[in-house]
């Protein structure tokens, strides 16, 4: 009997009704004969309003305690969801993280998994019990609450399936699986069947909302293998088309992916652009400029630097756009003292559209035939960064979705393999 | 430094403001030189939100996961009263039941205390913390989470102050004490400085809903210093102030106590009377009768057997109103085929009105004046029951303010001693 892991996220248990679905579904895996552990989120909007309600008492919250208040939405779900199951006459028992054996760092709020003592949880199982865990949290080696930050159940749930040397991962949520691109930018996306964990990770960190990236890693480093499937499809459906549904991340190097060279275009709106506008063009220029910047702790993205005139150069990077105002009082209080720029310039209404594939490393001409599709759009590029399996460009931000639905035909997305 | 124990309930905790005014009193305490603990129930209607969600999902809850769930309300408490604290400057810490090391049995929703290891709250204490304890739940040993039962949060106080040897448990509740009785129905009720804890046991079984009685025994049981008090006031009046007002539940005779004849007046209308008539006035009729009512778990409060004419008698007792119908299951099914009573009477309007007084004991009469002021009122008496300390007496419900009124009127409740 194979143990398998089912994540269902916020949406998934958003009602009685909804969280009576999921019952039903787990039940039916449960009869096929399989050892099942159900991960779980809060209720949609549950964890939002516990945060906000933290917010009113205490406007920048303490970490420690607000951790205390979070994780209270997962453990009304994981009760909820076994009383469902119990109602359906399967025998189900919950666990919060501290139950479940889920030790982590100390990090409040951004908590990192570091082991899962799965004796407790493994003994339910093996008295032929449901096993329901709550997905977000643990607890430090202290005893404290800790939670993993927002997306964390998915890293609960991969971190369960490698502890418990589960056989798959599948994570339940809204969309039915990874697809090409944004179905509401391009109705013509398509969605994969499988996908490279390679690819997913890039476009987990491209903007990607399917999967948190973390978990992506998590099951990377593990070989686990994940798949991303709905939740909202009918529970009675059978087990054998269930398992084959959705999207798998496979650790495998698919033939049938060599074929294709791209497999999917993400693209965000989430980051913003700062140019310092003729600084010196001397070595260790860049150091200068963004060793203050990651000193405070701000992700820089893409970088750019152009040769000018004179032994001077324009420099550019990306921040995210909420980190703006922070990364410019750095550039104003400790970089400009230095480097002297004649302008620092910011730009918010930028996008950033990344092709990915795995594909890419053995054919050339992608970037080429990205520059192509997007000039006889007359979409200008103001940024160009490359990995080995993906190449992101910087637009304007209004020729977004234009120049995803462009691409995505330029790469023939829309059709079938 | 004395150790302090502090409860708020549900009311005092009932929004964000409330929360913030329950710190400024607690900061008050703590800077005044007290080792503060502070013990929590969940948000006013969060209790009964939690349990509504569990009913959607199981109309009758199985009773671990109803446990798991509805022990978040207090979580969501302690959290929110250490960034409380922490906002006016007061180090605090909270503790879930388990963290705070509260052991009960594993009588799920009704669990009761076993023993506290107050090792983690003492050294958080000693590091000059105030510490906040989630009440109304603990964990079991195999480490599942148990609820006390409703008003449980007063017992968790109690169990807390008994643990750390606390010099007093200050129940901070909606009301400013304890009244001769309650103010709604006699304005004249008067707050009583100090009760003995035998009165308080009797008031508290007797229907009065200050203090739950579970908290009241286990007070009297370790000698615990209880007083009942205010939240609602203003939380900025001084320690020593504070520290004199509400109601001192004592383990002293107090001499003062020893001049009043009667303390308190209880009442309530939570039970139902029911009646055989004409029974065969045997040796152990009364064992025949109620034998299988309490062998169903249905608690019988009052019990009063009239001789009738040739042998037989009528046999009375009262049931709480919510066990009616059980109750008369059990007689229809089990009691009447024996006893073979000529008729089943049922009285749900009736009321029974409590007088109590440690100085009954010493003091004859109080039965008789009693008697003399219900019936220059016009009230006829169905049943009569005594303790050492108490006389209760049931009359049809209609009279029941009338009664109180009357009683603590003849027995000048309402003057200053």
């Amino acid at each position: 009997m194979a143990i398998i892991v089912h994540k269902y996220g916020g949406t998934s248990m958003g009602s009685p009704e909804r969280i009576k679905n999921v019952a039903r579904r787990v039940a039916k895996w449960h009869r096929a004969g399989h050892q099942m552990v159900v991960v779980v989120s809060a209720m949609s909007g549950e964890t939002n309003r516990l945060i906000a309600l933290a917010k009113e008492i205490m406007p920048n919250p303490d970490p420690r305690e607000l951790d205390v208040v979070a994780s209270t939405g997962e453990q009304v779900s994981i009760g909820l969801l076994a009383m469902a199951l119990k109602v359906l006459g399967v025998e189900a028992v919950s666990f919060n993280g501290t139950q479940a054996g889920i030790l982590t760092d100390s990090a409040y709020t951004k908590a990192r998994i570091q082991s899962i003592d799965a004796d407790v949880v493994k003994r339910e199982l093996d008295a032929g019990k449901v096993v329901i865990v709550a997905g977000f949290q643990g607890r430090d080696a202290a005893g404290n609450v800790t939670t993993l930050g927002r997306g964390g159940s998915d890293t609960s749930g991969v971190a369960m399936a490698v502890a418990l040397k589960a056989a798959e991962c599948l994570i339940f949520t809204d969309v039915d699986g990874v697809y090409t691109t944004d179905p509401r930018i391009e109705p013509a996306a398509r969605r994969l069947d499988v996908i490279s964990f390679e690819e997913m990770l890039e476009l987990a960190s491209l903007g990607s909302k399917v999967l948190q990236i973390r978990s992506v890693e998590f099951a990377g480093k593990y070989h686990v293998p994940l798949r991303v499937l709905s939740s909202l499809t009918d529970p009675d459906i059978p087990v054998d088309v269930e398992a084959a549904s959705g999207t798998l991340i496979s650790f495998e190097e698919d033939p049938k992916m060599e074929k294709a060279l791209v497999s999917g275009i993400a693209c965000t709106r989430d980051e913003s652009k700062i140019t310092l506008v003729n600084v010196p063009d001397t070595p260790g220029i860049a150091y200068k400029i963004l060793g203050p910047v990651a000193a405070h702790n701000i992700d820089v993205d893409m970088i750019v630097q152009n040769v000018g005139a004179q032994g001077t150069t324009d420099f550019t990077f990306t921040v995210p756009k909420g980190e703006t105002e922070r990364a410019l009082k750095v550039i104003e209080e400790e970089v400009a003292p230095v480097c002297k720029p004649r302008e620092v310039a910011v730009d918010k209404a930028i996008a950033k559209v990344s092709i990915v594939g795995i594909g890419m490393r053995s054919h050339a001409g992608v970037a080429c035939r990205i520059f192509e599709t997007l000039a006889s759009e007359g979409i200008n590029i103001q940024m160009i960064g490359t990995s080995e399996i993906k190449v992101s460009v910087v637009v304007e931000d209004k020729y977004m979705e234009l120049a995803v639905r462009a691409l995505h035909q330029a790469f023939g997305l829309a059709q079938d393999d």
